[in-house]
């Protein structure tokens, strides 16, 4: 073995610093109509994204992100190594069927919406471990096929509660590589924490942002004290998609460890996405809404320098409809990964 | 980074060789009836090994099998730095809760019955790089939970189809420890193949051992072209839960694909969990199948040197109800590990 690489329990260092060498963003319409729109590389037509059903669509969401990154990066699919990708529905039935379709090596995840920031701590890890000279990180969500399966059908047009978050349509995708294969990097990764799964015993389900906000809290801690750091030491500390509710949750749980938090280094994905004009109550949510964000906004950013350093963390909810139905509580999950600017 | 351990595009040494250091196995009574009954460290005492639910008994036999092999191996779960794990049901309830409940940083997996040899590639690649001195890889199935879930109530008393296999009620926890950690190791990891994901079009999801075949196929064939070695290299090529049908359909892939095959040699977790008495049709099948027998009998075998030198290869059918619905074929993905024994 190599010496450990290991800093406390749940952090490790990326020693050989892996490299970021592209990265790619599809979103929907209404995701265009926000804030970032212009920023997205790829925006689809429609809810069905020419397909014949709103999973099918999510699937070719997922597909375009891969090949895109792959495109930028002047390499094929076929070069890719490993595919660590997930999504929301059952079997990660978009992230399985997209592996088919690309004929990639495919370790399937499910993190929830913390899938981005589980692909790209795993992925980081095995291209520094030499496992790996070029593998993508992707993952995606679809409002439409995220309410079939978790709430209603559409049709029903159930009235959303005030704490409730919509799901991004939209998906990223990141193409991680190790070795002589990260020349040209335009970031890099240089430290992970996995996260524990939290429950501080909330039961609603529409309010997936207090579900949430702890297990961010914790992985933010555990990760500071860790490597010994503050928030002076990121440009910037990046949530997924907590949605407003999570992030003054989030703050508050902060300032209860004693973590001295600067509120305005905090960027929230969910809460970014779209304006108050865009009725989506608490934020967005989903896989794709951290994917997407950090593909269309955080390493362009990061790549320019004008953010040296963040910490990025996706968080997720590890519910499913029956254990809501069994009464369990809805525990959290938050993998961070630290992404430095490359100075050119 | 280090030295690349890549060796063709899906598979790589872990040249440290990560060590074995425990493992447990959970059953249910009808596994116990089997003719490996008298193997399984835990049989449970009935479907609701003393829960108020399947899905939550399911969750508990996941925590007794990480709890045993941590035990067995003189080490509480808070020494253990990650679990890596995922189950059948949505959103990987057991898993998600089981890893809640034990307090161990948590990467969930999905790849359906792959996901004992997924999480152990996975698990061998970071303990081989340093990212942990010891993790957890571990997953399980029950009967009663993927019936409900993927079939239909049992309350109904629907008739099986003749191809149609049982999910094994069980679970498997293994540790994987690197560096010094490993010391005192049983057996260690040696190589990984990750696999593709495979779709030949098979549509019947009565027939899981026809979806799979295609992709256990592929990895062994890669594998063995990878590594430039034959049947004649291993004493036990073992896969997870192909059944009978899938067996056959294994074997003649195989021959297709010119391959020298020692049929003697294979050995299907599925067709050895139950005996013809028990009625399963075509053999076991879920994460627990795979999961309960190589901790049950095979790494005690590969342990003992009874068996010198095996390839592990659990199966997963990448299919949801709604793709099933939605009229898409069932595709496959194999994960493979080499396991060895230690000269003690």
């Amino acid at each position: 073995m190599d010496v450990s690489k290991r800093i406390g329990r749940q952090t490790v260092a990326l020693p050989s610093k892996p490299g970021i060498l592209s990265w790619a963003s599809v979103a929907g319409q209404k995701e265009k109509e926000g804030p970032y729109g212009s920023k997205f590389d790829i925006i689809i037509p429609d809810e069905l994204n020419g397909e014949q059903s709103f999973e099918a669509a999510e699937r070719a969401m997922l597909e375009q992100a891969v090949k895109l990154s792959a495109q930028k990066a002047g390499r094929s699919t076929q070069e890719l190594q490993m595919l660590l990708s997930g999504d929301l529905l059952n079997q990660i039935i978009s992230a399985g069927f997209a592996a088919r379709n690309l004929g990639i090596p495919f370790y399937g995840l499910y993190g929830a919406c913390s899938t981005m920031s589980e692909s790209l701590s795993l992925g980081g890890m095995l291209a520094d471990g030499g496992f790996a000279d070029t593998l993508a990180c992707a993952t995606c969500s679809h409002f439409c096929t995220a309410e079939r399966q978790y709430r209603a059908p559409l049709e029903l047009g159930n009235q959303r509660t005030p704490t409730a978050q919509w799901t991004v349509t939209g998906a990223g995708a990141v193409l991680v590589c190790g070795g002589p294969a990260a020349k040209g990097a335009q970031a890099v990764l240089t430290h992970t924490t996995c996260g524990r799964v939290i429950d501080l015993g909330i039961t609603d389900q529409n309010n997936m942002g207090a579900a949430m906000a702890p297990a961010a809290a914790d992985t933010i801690a555990v990760h500071l004290r860790d490597m010994g750091r503050s928030f002076d030491d990121y440009d910037l500390v990046a949530t997924g998609d907590l949605g407003h509710l999570g992030k003054d949750l989030l703050i508050e749980l902060l300032k209860k460890k004693g973590i001295s938090v600067q509120e305005k280094k905090l960027f929230d994905c969910g809460c970014e996405i779209f304006d108050a004009r865009q009725d989506t109550h608490a934020g967005g949510s989903g896989c794709g809404c951290a994917a997407s964000m950090l593909c269309a906004h955080l390493l362009p950013e990061v790549s320019s320098g004008r953010l040296k350093r963040i910490l990025f963390m996706a968080t997720g909810a590890l519910l499913s409809p029956t254990t809501t139905m069994q009464g369990e509580s809805v525990p959290g999950v938050a993998h961070a990964v630290v992404i430095e600017h490359v100075e050119g």
